[in-house]
């Protein structure tokens, strides 16, 4: 189904040699001018943050002066550096080191917070509070401020007090009682839904709060729980037991809400661990299964009252998943998704993570970007998939630690170069 | 770890009757006079207008007068009825029928262009354009627009012409690749990332535009690629990979980014399929490992070398993962959370759809609420799960078919009722 080309002209030129991240409005951003305080670590906040840094707000992160965020460390990458982890999760960003044991440090905290739009933290459960930081110190300070928690339970929760992390949320939410094969135990998808798809989330309510608070001067309290978030990513199977009346089910690599076959991974050659095409036919379009059938080399079956509707396939699925099978061992899994691809059939090869890095096309079209760090070297690493007038925005290095403590206390709080000095020598930055 | 009752005032009041939905500012959203003009089916798309509508803008899906949204009956909950699917992904919208077959229904998507701040579709590549309603053709009735589009594989990607739904973005996006069990074939996640996780993405953008626009005027397209939007959602298997120079592997229930044991899921009683409870200590505190040895009755190995680090740990998984177990297999799953959650130890049940769905506490805090809906009956769903100042939004019902037209027509473009009448006489509603 070819598209127009017409409708391209607005659009970056398509050349092999330019990538595509350096179009007209990705280097400015949309959040220019908005300033976020960010006390987040690891992975749930700082993935909330770092969206927001980069649709070009002004992220500073504060930093514990020994070691910082324990994201740089607890993943080790190589010695005296940053871990992979923390600069995927913290590009864009600014960071300060601030001394929160010290009461000069907390009060250069509130300093901040009167000049921020947004707080975020994730500390762990009554931690923020405890430092003298909680909604209602900080708002005393500033009305108007977004004031962003990530807790792993919800306040009223009978697990309110408890730790949380990715897999522990995925496990209390649902996730994974809906991942695995079907007579196995429960998996735990790759995927931190837990903790970016918490991010994800808090990401869109801070800014539903910015864009009223651009309006009206409104502060705001947003909350959200690590387990109440995964209900979000499984609604497909609250649909699927409010048809069956039963708990939804693990169902490997077909749908936990239910067959429509085909659907599933159908192996290629040469047969190793992510050597399978994911193959499906559309509910709403019967034409899929024709054009299937097509391609494998059984036309005689169209018209075939043992196939041609949904109900008559779930019943001979064993049939179906062989006949496909017999098509799919022939060929590798990108050649099978180039043949099925061009034919009409939704159909896409299992790509593992080095296939992923090593596509041409990801970089060309800026889905990632590769960046020059002072300490860890040039890293490719995916960037904001969200292409604004054509490309996504630029991706900068996460910050080393402290590396901006002495412009953020001058330019947002007028702090001299002699303040900070001194401010470093009695240990509060 | 008790934290403070003190910072909780500003927040409504708990107690075990009232739910917290209709707390002070969950009644007006944050995106009042927001104006979304909606072309999106099944779930990427409605996902985000939904989240958007959630936070209040006026959502206004565009439906075909036949059947509507494909979502609304490929997914059957009862006869005559929109499926529970359709529920769970429209709430809070309100819906018109057009005809994007006649010239006068496309005359129409262009009036009421003119009047949104945000257009978005999730079509078929090329769709929309031969619809005449490409970003083009669009921002020439309104250059403010803020036009946002959902695809299955990106512009400028070599299968930027194919098809797409969830299960093919995961496999594609490396999602599969990282679930599943070790030695098992590759799994697809209950959660739908292809979708909900994509249109998530989506949304942050679009209201990161509306943010900019209301400064400025300016508009902007959006486009986002499903495959694209899974990189970011698997972004610690990039780090172990960049660790390991190998592709991550899938690794059951355990972590894809490298082990820390324990972490893992533990059998509990009485041995169902989802009778488990996820145990895990954090690399950043080693004192969750002291913690976990006291609970389980194996003080006697705090301190011994065997156990103390993460490494001796990875060394001795099996006979620690064997210890725990022995604990976890005498106790049920909630019993053995209440327990370990209670000790400061992050631990979590595996909790399926059924549990979730009567537990009273997301009733409670209205994460779950429970929608009238005029054909369909009460229905209890998840709602947005980021609670704005102590309460997430109130859900109301999706919309029947084109339940608004007139209305819309009306407010927006200024129609009479008798022009609405003479519209749906001749087959343009």
């Amino acid at each position: 189904m070819p598209r127009s080309r017409r409708d391209r002209g607005h659009q970056a030129p398509r050349t092999e040699e330019r990538p595509m991240v350096d179009a007209r409005s990705a280097t400015t951003g949309c959040l220019a001018g908005v300033r976020i305080l960010d006390l987040t670590q690891f992975e749930a906040g700082p993935s909330c943050t770092e969206a927001l840094a980069w649709l070009g707000a002004e992220v500073v992160k504060v930093e514990n002066p020994k070691g910082g965020d324990p994201g740089r460390t607890s993943f080790r990458s190589g010695p005296g550096q940053d871990s992979w982890y923390f600069l995927l999760f913290n590009a864009n960003k600014k960071s300060i080191t601030l001394n929160l044991k010290s009461p000069r440090g907390i009060a250069l905290v509130n300093d901040l917070a009167r000049k921020a739009d947004v707080f975020v933290e994730n500390f762990a459960p009554g931690a923020i509070e405890r430092l003298g930081l909680g909604y209602d110190a900080i708002r005393k300070v500033n009305p108007g401020i977004i004031y962003a928690q990530v807790k792993g339970f919800g306040t009223g929760s009978p697990f309110e007090d408890n730790l949380a992390f990715d897999m522990i949320a995925q496990a209390c939410g649902g996730i994974m009682s809906v991942s695995g094969e079907r007579d196995g135990p429960p998996v735990k998808p790759g995927a931190t839904l837990g903790d970016t798809g918490t991010g994800m989330l808090l990401a869109i309510s801070v800014l539903g709060a910015l864009y009223r608070r651009k309006g009206t001067g409104q502060g705001e309290r947003l909350e959200i729980a690590m387990q109440d978030a995964m209900l979000h990513y499984i609604r497909v199977c609250f649909a699927a037991q409010a048809t069956s009346g039963r708990p939804a089910e693990r169902a490997g690599a077909k749908l936990a809400s239910g067959g429509n076959p085909p659907c599933g991974i159908y192996p290629c050659k040469p047969g190793g661990p992510n050597d399978y095409v994911y193959i499906y036919t559309s509910r709403a379009n019967p034409a899929h299964w024709h054009r299937l059938l097509q391609v494998i080399g059984r036309e005689d079956l169209i018209g075939n009252p043992q196939y041609e509707t949904g109900l008559a396939r779930t019943e001979h699925e064993p049939q179906i998943d062989e006949m496909i099978s017999a098509w799919t061992r022939q060929r590798d899994k990108n050649e099978a998704m180039r043949i099925l691809g061009a034919a009409g059939i939704p159909a896409g090869a299992v790509l593992d993570t080095g296939e992923l890095q090593n596509d041409p096309s990801f970089e060309k079209r800026g889905i990632m970007q590769t960046i020059q760090h002072p300490a860890c070297g040039p890293f490719k690493m995916p960037a904001w998939p969200v292409r604004h007038d054509g490309a996504p925005p630029p991706v900068k290095p996460a910050p080393l630690l402290g590396e901006h403590t002495g412009d953020v206390l001058g330019a947002w709080l007028g702090l001299s170069a002699d303040d900070v000095k001194g401010l470093r020598r009695d240990g509060v930055i």
